[in-house]
C-alpha cells in the first residue's frame, strides 16, 4: 500500500461521485461534526438541512471544512478535504434559481431518512428544509493504493 | 424509516464497535476535519496520528468533536456525537502506562495504511506516532431503523 497526495482534478472527482460527506463547523473555539448528503455541480456542494445547531453555527461563522472519503476494495481508501464557507440559499429572488438546481441535484439520489435529511419526528409540523452551498476554498486529497 | 434519539449505552456501544471516526478540531473559527482509527475503552477515546496540522491545532485547542457511523443493512444507519478534550499521552512517566494500554487497544486492529495512521512517504526518516485519547464530555446519537 502506497498513500499519496491527490491531484485537484482526482479530488473533485471523488467530490462529484459521493452522496455522503462529513461536514464540520466551529463556534466559540468548539468544532462540531455531522454527516451531510450532498450534491457536487460547478465547484459549488449543494446541500440540505433542517434547522438546528450546525445551521445556527454556520450562520454566525461560514467557515466550514467537509471531508469525504472513498473506500475501495482490498483496502484502498480516498481521502479528500475541503475548506469553504458556507452560503444560504433561502427562497427568495437572488438565489431562487440556485436553490432548484440544488433541490434537483439532492433529490435525485437523497432520501429523507439518510443522516443530515431529516431529525427525530418531534412534532407534527411540517419541517422546512433549508438549502445551502459550500464554496470550494481550498481542497486537497490523499489516497492509499494497493501495490 | 423512524428516526429517533439513541440512549447513552448504544451510543458507547456504536462507539466501542467502531474502528474508524470523523475528528474535527477548530482554530481560529476554522475548523479542520480527518478520518482517524479509534479504539475506546473506559469512556475515553484512544487514537495516534503522526505530527501534522490536526496535532498542532489540539495541542492549541484541545476541544474537539468526534463522529461515528454505523450503516447497517436496509438503509438503517447509527451515527453518533461526541463533544470532548484532546489528551496527549506523550512516552514519559505520567502517561507510559496508558499510553501501552492505547497502542495495544489500538495494534489489535489499526493497520499503518488505514486513513489516520499514516502520511504520505515524503521522507526515508522513519515516522513518530503519537498517542492521545479523547475525553467524553458529552455524548449524543441518534438512529433510523427500517419499519
Amino acid at each position: 500500500m502506497v498513500i499519496e497526495e491527490m491531484p485537484e482534478q482526482d479530488c473533485l472527482a471523488v467530490l462529484k461521485a459521493a452522496r455522503m460527506a462529513h461536514l464540520a463547523c466551529a463556534k466559540d473555539g468548539r468544532p462540531y461534526i455531522v454527516p451531510i448528503t450532498i450534491a457536487v455541480a460547478e465547484h459549488s456542494i449543494y446541500s440540505f438541512s433542517l434547522p438546528g445547531q450546525k445551521i445556527e453555527w454556520m450562520r454566525a461563522n461560514p467557515h466550514v471544512c467537509l471531508q469525504v472519503d472513498d473506500f475501495g476494495k482490498g483496502g484502498g481508501w480516498k481521502s479528500v478535504v475541503v475548506n469553504g464557507a458556507f452560503v444560504e440559499l433561502p427562497d427568495r429572488i437572488g438565489s431562487k434559481l440556485e436553490r432548484e438546481h440544488a433541490w434537483s441535484l439532492l433529490s435525485a439520489h437523497a432520501n429523507w431518512w439518510e443522516p443530515g435529511a431529516l431529525k427525530p419526528v418531534t412534532s407534527a409540523i411540517p419541517p422546512q428544509h433549508l438549502f445551502y452551498k459550500i464554496t470550494i476554498d481550498t481542497m486537497t486529497g490523499r489516497h492509499a493504493v494497493p501495490q
